[in-house]
């Protein structure tokens, strides 16, 4: 007969879509800094593209001096950078938003952490140049398919400003957590744009083109926007840098408790600069107290947070919990809402009931 | 190189809590009647239990004639019977009330289909007799541990009314889909309880006791019971048979679609009776169409229900769903609010929107 002495007990990815594939990470559950590839949360806007990996090359072509056709060995040989990052999808949290929107309803957990290793794009710009009136870069990716606004197939593109395409921490890279970058992560070469919601962060990479004006395409001026009017398009602006915002890890929402004592925990990050503070409130955002910090603050790494927490008396309880980060931003009581919803960070809030 | 050509994209189940282990299945995304024990709902109190079950032995005894210990072989070599039910939670759809309950979070997928074989319970008890003052039979589970209202341990116990009992259809099950049943879903023996929420289908049955009273454990009589008011206990009344209930699997929530023509489905069930009758209203309940019913209507089982939906103008559209028993029972419009929140039934509701 079996052992049943350990059932094995584990998270799975959370299913919101399957074609296109659309699952979370089980982000309440994880208990590692680096999250595995296969809990890593998955964000489609296609099927999964199809190419010969084997015959895999990357051209560079447009405004540059030497337009260029990298294979993957000579990617690999160029010197490499090693980042731990943080990607979240700019729709993380977007079931939260109130009035509700349309699309993936995302909970907390389209947002994983690993350590990603590649070339600056940078480096593989210096062995093309760049033609004085370059402006953007356009990054297409393998994934293509119908936009459910258009009867039009379009490639998944994105491009980066000149300036921040060459800030040396833009990856070109071809592993995460030591091994080669996932498939459905992006095989065999995935742009990685620290810092940014990860719309920016390119999987697949069919091509990059250095051209003179803003990139029209749809995941660009359409998508990945924020519209904060209901029935206009009027006060719009890009999807960029990642909003300061926090999880409570533990307790889960609308858990039921002993009267004892308790570790509140959680992650904390943000797009651009460094998480200085964690506060917490247990009386629904009246009085707040700091959280220790459990590591130091690393640019583009969430760090962990806990507090430890005395209750010894009986009844409901709302925890919030709000970030601030070395650019002074605070996460906001309420959220910004927008139409297609986007970049939630209000207050992380839950509710207990100690019994 | 690997053939990427098919990555496999599959639904898992839905993390609610790890310890103990409560898990949903993703029920918008199943294909089949049958729901692969992998995928089965995973809903427990403690962890899980510790037994050998080489020696498994099954004991009757409390207020019978002759008390007797089967074995597993004398239980498998009895006349067995084999029914397709659906197994649903009494927390399924709790995250749905409003105002919001405490408890584990379940969607709309603590729920699942498939076939059990086992013995009658009363052909069991044909063995032991019953002495003329029983009243219920109780049943103990292997599970046990601390419940968070006190400091006492408890197992899973339950009990059923001797004439529920009685009924033929009631089993002491050992086979799930034709195999034995999956440990986590209480090999190796469960008791099947079809029609009634899944708390009484008591999992890795220790004993049975016949008393000639009623049962007091604390998931008899403090939880699995409908409190209808929030500050006191007035008006409560026991969870038993499943309320008439359905689902809509597609499209999903906050969906985005092209115009275009749409196949809207789901599944359909009640606890006593069958469904007659499933209707489905486009403009938010103001005017209703039946939907078709796929295969006959069997007691215990989920009818799979469709609608041909003509999404040919723009706009946001409200989706619900109501479904009509042989009994007369129907989904209510509002769900009946109870502090545990058990039984949500109201009509189930979606929003999509067409562009």
């Amino acid at each position: 007969m079996k052992n049943f002495d350990h059932p094995q007990v584990k998270p799975y990815l959370i299913t919101r879509t399957l074609f296109p594939e659309n699952q979370e990470t089980p982000i309440h559950f994880l208990n590692s800094d680096i999250v595995d590839g296969k809990l890593f949360y998955r964000r489609n806007h296609f099927s999964y593209p199809h190419f010969t990996s084997s015959f895999y090359l990357l051209p560079i072509d447009g405004l540059v001096h030497t337009p260029k056709i990298f294979s993957l060995q000579e990617i690999y040989s160029l010197p490499s950078k090693t980042i731990k990052v943080v990607l979240e999808c700019a729709g993380d949290k977007r079931e939260l938003f109130q009035p509700k929107v349309f699309g993936e309803q995302f909970g907390k957990g389209a947002i994983s952490q690993g350590i990603w290793k590649g070339v600056s794009l940078r480096t593989l710009l210096q062995h093309t140049g760049l033609i004085d009136t370059a402006k953007e870069i356009v990054f297409e990716g393998y994934d293509y398919g119908e936009r459910p606004d258009s009867n039009q197939i379009f490639n998944f593109s994105r491009s980066l400003p000149i300036k921040k395409a060459l800030e040396p921490d833009i990856l070109i890279a071809y592993e995460y957590n030591n091994q080669p970058i996932p498939f459905k992560h992006g095989f065999p070469l995935r742009l990685i744009v620290p810092g940014w919601y990860a719309m920016a962060s390119v999987k697949w990479i069919k091509k990059i083109t250095v051209i003179d004006k803003e990139f029209k395409g749809p995941f660009q001026v359409v998508d990945y926007v924020y519209y904060p009017n209901k029935e206009n398009d009027g006060g719009k602006f890009s999807v960029t840098a990642a909003n300061v915002n926090s999880t409570i890890q533990y307790p889960l929402d609308r858990q039921l408790l002993h009267t004892g004592i308790y570790e509140i925990k959680g992650i904390a990050r943000t797009g651009e600069g460094m998480i200085t503070k964690v506060e917490i409130s247990l009386d629904g955002g009246q009085t707040w107290e700091p959280c220790q910090l459990n590591s130091p603050s690393e640019k583009y790494s969430w760090v962990h947070w806990n507090y430890k927490w005395e209750a010894l008396k009986k009844g409901e309880y709302t925890i919030k919990l709000k970030a601030t980060d070395s650019q002074g931003n605070v996460q906001p009581s309420e959220p910004f809402w927008n139409r297609k919803g986007y970049g939630y960070n209000a207050f992380d809030s839950i509710k207990v009931k100690v019994e």
